[in-house]
């Protein structure tokens, strides 16, 4: 991929809602103002702390995640619709994994 | 569970306020602005001090808790409705054991 | 009691105003804006500090307060009406027994 | 007296403005917007730094100080009307002394 | 003088636009939002940093001051007109010092 | 280029959004509100830190870099329309190396 | 000069933008919200960070440089129309030098 976010930011991809993901996360169309499931195409190196350190980010490539409906700048990269968001607005991460494991 | 909040934020399951609670804990329906009680499903990391450390959540799994009525995202997780809030939102922890011991 | 306040907040029961204190402080039920007496139920561990370590609390169970009136979010625990705060919110503390000395 | 400011509050006793100070220090009582003229009853611990200690209070209880007008918040406590405001809301100190070596 | 302003605060004499200062400062009467000039009478001990020092006042009695024209409270000490104002309400320093060597 | 940002500001050339970039992005004319396409001309040395010390920028001379459409001050340096914007107003940096690369 | 600004302020004489620089850099009259070019006169001492220590300014006397049109408070110093504004407002120092070199 050949766009780098900058300082805390991440470069998204959204995953269609009327896709039931491998986790079980539906969320219906009509609902509006729930938080939407993307997937993180890349990262930032993170924020800056006051001595000057880089904070390292919590997410990385391609770890699920659900985030704020009106989160993030709209983007299009490489004929690609992408959403640029700080990851503050990233509200947590889906665990494929333990929820396949789980199923 | 699948979901893991990321920071300091909490995926908390909404205790319908009809059920009386152990700890004697009742909240009537037409009470709209009251705080509304919850249990913990998981628990992010915790917020980043400047410094770079984590500071450790106050709360854990299947804590019991009051929170402000407007407070958290709602999300559908597994097909069940849950709440993604941040832990500054929670006011404080329902201590059923000590509750069953008054009692 | 069975309920622990999160972080720097306070479990306060109202003292009703018509029911002059041993301190002499009276606040007339038509003084409205007024701050209010209250007593302090249980105390949470304190706030953080960014170092990460706790700051104690300034007031702790059984102390007599001031609050302003508009503070705090009303709760109902075992059937009784309390008060969640900040200690913040918390005006000063009403000294009994220095008030009894001096009277 | 039977009441302790918390943190950095202080309990103040308004001065009536047509009162002439040993300072010499008039306000009339059409100018609504002046700062007011009060004593210090009493006064909190002070706030709290960062790093947990605390930051010693720059008014004592009988200090002589000005406060804008519209500063504090009323509390009547054994049947007298107070304000309770925070150091930062207080202008400056009157040196009753000074002004009377100057006289 | 009597009044000891509280932490970074500052006394201000204000003078009359009309007069010319010996830096030759001319601020018509006309310009109603341009800066004006004062006086300092007495400053206080100085803000206090996150570590508890005092942060030295940059301006110190008799310097030439200019300030916005909205900045400060007004108060009458000794029958006399002055404004308590915030060091950071003030500009710059007048140096009639160097003015008159430059003239 | 005669023009030095100050402090954490950046000077950027606007590419034109109707003009395909070797990395293949392309925003329409009609989407007003998209990120937009620009190269850093030069940047200022960073802001500095509480401690005094400078955070060094995050982007350099010739990098390729998307902005918010509302981003910076437009200015002329050599007849030139250029804009001055932050760096934390940088979304993030087209790397087209690797895409050229990936092509 | 005559008057020393405080803090992290600066004394600035604007050149007037119908005159063409040596750094050919022109801002046509109608550009009402064009940054405008001016004359550093004289610095304060700087900021002064939470440790106390003063942060050193990033411009001096004679810099030329671009400020944003509504920057700043107009005085009038020695009959003189200035401005005084923070450093923050200048938005980046124009190398005359590197441009005649450049030429």
């Amino acid at each position: 991929m050949a766009f780098k976010p900058l300082h805390d930011r991440v470069l998204v991809r959204r995953v269609e809602s009327d896709e039931k993901t491998k986790g079980g996360l539906i969320i219906p169309d009509s609902a509006k103002e729930k938080p939407q499931e993307g997937v993180v195409v890349s990262v930032g190196e993170g924020a800056r702390k006051e001595s000057g350190e880089l904070i390292p980010m919590s997410v990385s490539a391609n770890d699920r995640i659900l985030f704020g409906k009106w989160s993030g700048t709209e983007v299009t990269i490489d004929g690609e619709e992408l959403l640029i968001m700080k990851e503050s607005d990233i509200l947590g991460i889906i665990d494929d994994a333990k929820a396949a494991q789980a199923a």
